[in-house]
């Protein structure tokens, strides 16, 4: 594992912090670059985690059971949550891991008293709006499938139980977290990693998020989205696609304007599903 | 059973259309109402639907058991779908009714190629709005409960399947659909069974719809919603809940300001729950 | 010729009043009408006008040919222009008739200090809108054929002479001015002949309306527009196109989803021409 | 004094309510009008306010007196507050009375726990605005004279007396109140004494207004202002100033259209004062 | 003739561009640097282009001439289209070249099935708007005199072409494209040619655009457009007006505030014409 | 007195230029920064300005004195109004100085004809906003104390004065401008000194002005402004206090959320006072 000094500029240190899906591509990144902002970093997976490091705690959980989400979140000052299914799926797996699943959590905070979530949304919850088409944080949703479904209910959740109980959210609406932007489309919805971090690290120690979302891309030429709703968050983006655009036009020379996954802003996850045919 | 003349103004008429919930409150007064726009009108619901009239065929169904719904969607022009949950209830059963069962009446029309439906939304799922705030159908939802929240949900599903697979919706954001307006917040959420008719028959006859959200109030004084994104629709309501304001501000002289239920749109439905404590 | 008394309230008089395009239908309509409103009313037209009635001058010219237009615009106080072409024809006509034509009729105005035109602009300068949305006069322009561009030339123009010379002009964007609405896209956007007369002369008698658009359509149910940028011209319609509703669908029960004349505010308009072909 | 049946519909009935300014124009009017619904009016002005009817009590108190303010104040349920300046006059008078009298009064409310104000607001908060455009309650304040100036100072304290402690406002930019509408300009800003008091007793009774600002006009047909904001307040005028305009064209058939009166929301306002020159 | 090395980062590469105007200013500008990204750049205008260089063919056309215009248009992949009437001149030449002409260029790229034209429109569709108003591509156009309605025109077709027949067009609202900035306007305005490069590359490789509007300025300290609906056609001006403001201070160290020319964003042409009196 | 040279990039220079509250902090800072883009700068203050140096003119007076103001006006080119009371304050220093003493300063400005004001508002007039809210120069004020309420009234004064008579003004809703960033909420709210000179100079030079707002803030990470109706100022912060950020947070790692000055933009101005009980 590479060690990482810390990109963002906050010196604030939380005591004990939880990260979700810890096991798959962004957790692994995150797992690295949350330690040093913290003195316990629990981890939870339904994938192998591997052996904790110093400072590092297991958690495994299903997410579609309440009492282990329950288990898993005592004790936690914040949670960055990227658990549950991440891309498009059939119905079932969705519905447990992030709709049963998202309840649970939500329900587990509420009991703890947790103060604050840094929810791993998606572009995919407005995946249908074209790619002309600018979007911000208050237009209505368009989920693109079953997956930006279920991140939709989870951001309205989040939405309840601030209201509600009190409970902050910062929902992060990411669009393409990788080391390099590959596609045409990922020129406009690409996010280093390393700008990954300082819009979880924003998140987190915001004074005052209630329940914000933010889109979670670098600052790229080509954009879709309008982050003004989420200025007071504090993330500033110091990445862009730019670099990799003559390799990826020379990989994609020609689009298919006829094809759905060409005009919206969901890309290949509108013209994906259903499972169960 | 009193009979009814048709109050829409529409001489459309359906071969078979299907009212689910049509045992429930709004349920019975539809079930005469519906008839004479169609030939069939088939009927659903849990509860006891008693025998079918005449023009009437039964279809009982589970809105969680997926063979169950698409058996009771075959053959249909249209649904007007007021079945599952319509009230704050502890998560189990919503998400069996109002989100699992909901999932299932989009599939069935998916793979049905059912036109269209009327979806029996409801105004929690805008309910933690102030009731000094005007709320129009494209601002961001803030459910105010787990009701609420599922029909977030259902106006979401409606949305993609209008985008991925044309099934067009109108969801109707319903107040308080009652004989009478009987309390103070009432007199804003207020839809006399007249205009509940109005709009349902505007809904279903429309011409283009796409996904379109209509809030489901009379012509009342006190207005918290601002109708216009529903236009095109077609609902002209014609009663007012004036009338029941001497009665029911005798009621209720005096509100507690400091009551969320006095100062948010959903009443007492944002200080319900949770049921599992 | 029927004798009709004036629908509007204003009691204000021309002295002399200039119809263009008085031969038409809608001009027809009109010259009966707004005669009680002023001592002269002055008819054009290149169709035939028949013999001047009493308080009547005809001052036909074709509106490409500048100079017949400045005779035909000297000594009126105010111009109602329905003259041109009205409906989607080939380039050439359009061009010469609504573009060279309207050029023609502003720097007439110019000349002569005429002080308010009412311009006949047309639904299909937003034609191109679908027939879900609800367009207002800030919203930009979406022709749907050759007239709604000339239409659209003919509303900036007037923007122009507003600014740079201070022509005032009220742009009427008619739907369907009939004796009755005969199809269901008129449901939406037929409006009676008391509800123009009522239109042209709040229009005429505005104290201060600069460059003003309004849609002229009655007080139908279902609405495409929001005419409230408008509200200072003081046009309150009386009429509604519900009444024809039941003979109206008995004619067409079924529209083809996919034809864009169902899906889009223009109508048939979107999918005519070109005529050069 | 002419006896008068209560036009609004509420039966909400105060203990004691405060009419301040009472021996004006508005005044005189509400005076008998405000009688019906409360056991004790209490009547303030500088000017005679004659002797107590049944019902009624005196408390004449200068605003720009602390003390008599607190004073006037004690022991009312709601105030309506007519008092002061309210035409455009020099500096100094509407500094004293506008001004510190405004802030006098809020103070008095705050010292006392009183719960609402119906503020007398104006048109003149927003008479630099031109007769072509629509207004609404959130848009910028432009006042037209040092009267409308006063008035926004006084919408301001009610934001930051709602806001910090929890008094509730509602500001009522009246237009024109008199019998009858009599210029042209009042045909857009013209309220009938019957919707003035409509419009008063919604604002007292209405459940949840914190601060809120509804234009107090009539159902005119010309309308410069759109009351979408004040919705929520419940009120719905009843009258219109059309029936005025036969009367008024034939006084005023001519306006000037160079004259800022003409032109501005805020008609002879806007060319007034100063007066110290 | 300069070499230039290309400044924008893309690697797409065209089989054959057109560009027309080609022996204009912003002409010979964009003939050296569009060369690297094709093939074959055709050159067209009515001027003398010179001899062709290498990569370069030559095609003549009068725009009001279709036949010519179908010509020119013949085999190529898109169009910039900079050629027409760039200033403001009598209605004449405008309507043949711009308007007229325009209509051909469209008509020749539906019968070619063009999927692509840069449309040189300009700052002046919107110059009515003052300079202390922010202007985005969404508000009504408000052009300030014959040259900008022309200008209008073009854009409005663009939308037509697109809605109908599926040509794709991005619409440069260009400001003052030059070497240097040399009035107090045009620190607003300005355009380096670097930037001017970016905006065509940009413009002619985003993979969506169906009509984009988007202001062509550089990244200028003032600024009077809001690009956010143009956001993503991927447009990131490098350069900014500011080193050349204290030249251009020097020069025009007062402005005269009641010239039109310096209230309103279109500068002088507000003030210009008409040619014909 | 350390020597600066200048940070703004105008060359434009003033006769004499009047800056009022010189004696503050900010006027201290200003009074070495203005110097050098005028040949004299008068300096104002109730407090002690020390001698005169080169180029200086004293004009002490108090902002209630409507003499000693007019007399403080005579001769300036343009004025940078700093003056009066510039923290939360008991009501009567507030009304004196901040409300009496700017009528005074435009009253003085219209009989002298003095054509541009640059006066010092305050993030206070929109300090009840959350500060996850962002703000915008058109929505409606919030102010959070007397001193937001007089700096609102400062501005509306300001529209008032340029509708009626012409005089410029732009209002700066300064944050916290000082050597550093001290607290958390100032991450957000710090100016820069040197992006304060850029932001009085802007609004000193920019040619069309009438009244603008621009909040007064460095370009700070985390944001609570949008500066988009203030574009055409040109003011381009160049500093972020993102840099004091870690040891701001070590000094105030925790917040209570439940404190109103946590939870507004206005900080502890929202729980204070008033002075007077």
């Amino acid at each position: 594992m590479t060690s990482t000094a810390p990109v963002a500029t906050t010196s604030l240190r939380f005591s004990r912090l939880l990260l979700t899906g810890a096991a798959g591509g962004l957790g692994r990144e995150l797992r690295r670059r949350l330690k040093p902002y913290c003195d316990t970093l629990r981890l939870s997976d339904i994938a192998d985690l591997g052996a904790a490091g110093p400072g590092e705690e297991l958690a495994p959980a299903r997410m579609e059971d309440a009492d282990a989400v329950l288990e898993m979140m005592r004790g936690v000052d914040a949670v960055v949550h990227l658990g549950g299914v991440s891309t498009e799926q059939p119905w079932e797996p969705i519905l447990q891991a992030n709709i049963v699943g998202v309840y649970n959590l939500y329900e587990a905070a509420r009991k703890l008293g947790t103060r604050r979530i840094v929810f791993a949304s998606s572009n995919h919850v407005t995946g249908f709006y074209r790619q002309d088409e600018i979007v911000d944080a208050r237009m209505p949703m368009k989920p693109d499938g079953l997956y930006g479904l279920s991140k939709a209910f989870g951001e309205n959740i989040a939405t309840l139980y601030w209201e509600r109980y009190g409970i902050e959210t910062v929902s992060l609406r990411i669009g393409s977290s990788m080391p390099e932007a590959t596609t045409r489309r990922m020129l406009a919805t690409w996010m280093s990693y390393d700008d990954l971090e300082r819009l979880v690290m924003a998140s987190l120690t915001a004074p005052v998020v209630r329940h914000s979302v933010v889109f979670g891309v670098s600052d790229n030429h080509t954009r879709w989205y309008d982050n003004r709703y989420g200025d007071h968050v504090g993330y500033r983006p110091q990445d862009n696609s730019e670099r990799f655009r003559p390799a990826v036009e020379a990989k994609e020379p020609v689009l298919d304007r006829n094809d759905p996954a060409t005009v919206y802003q969901g890309g290949w996850f509108v013209r994906t599903g259903p499972f169960d045919n």
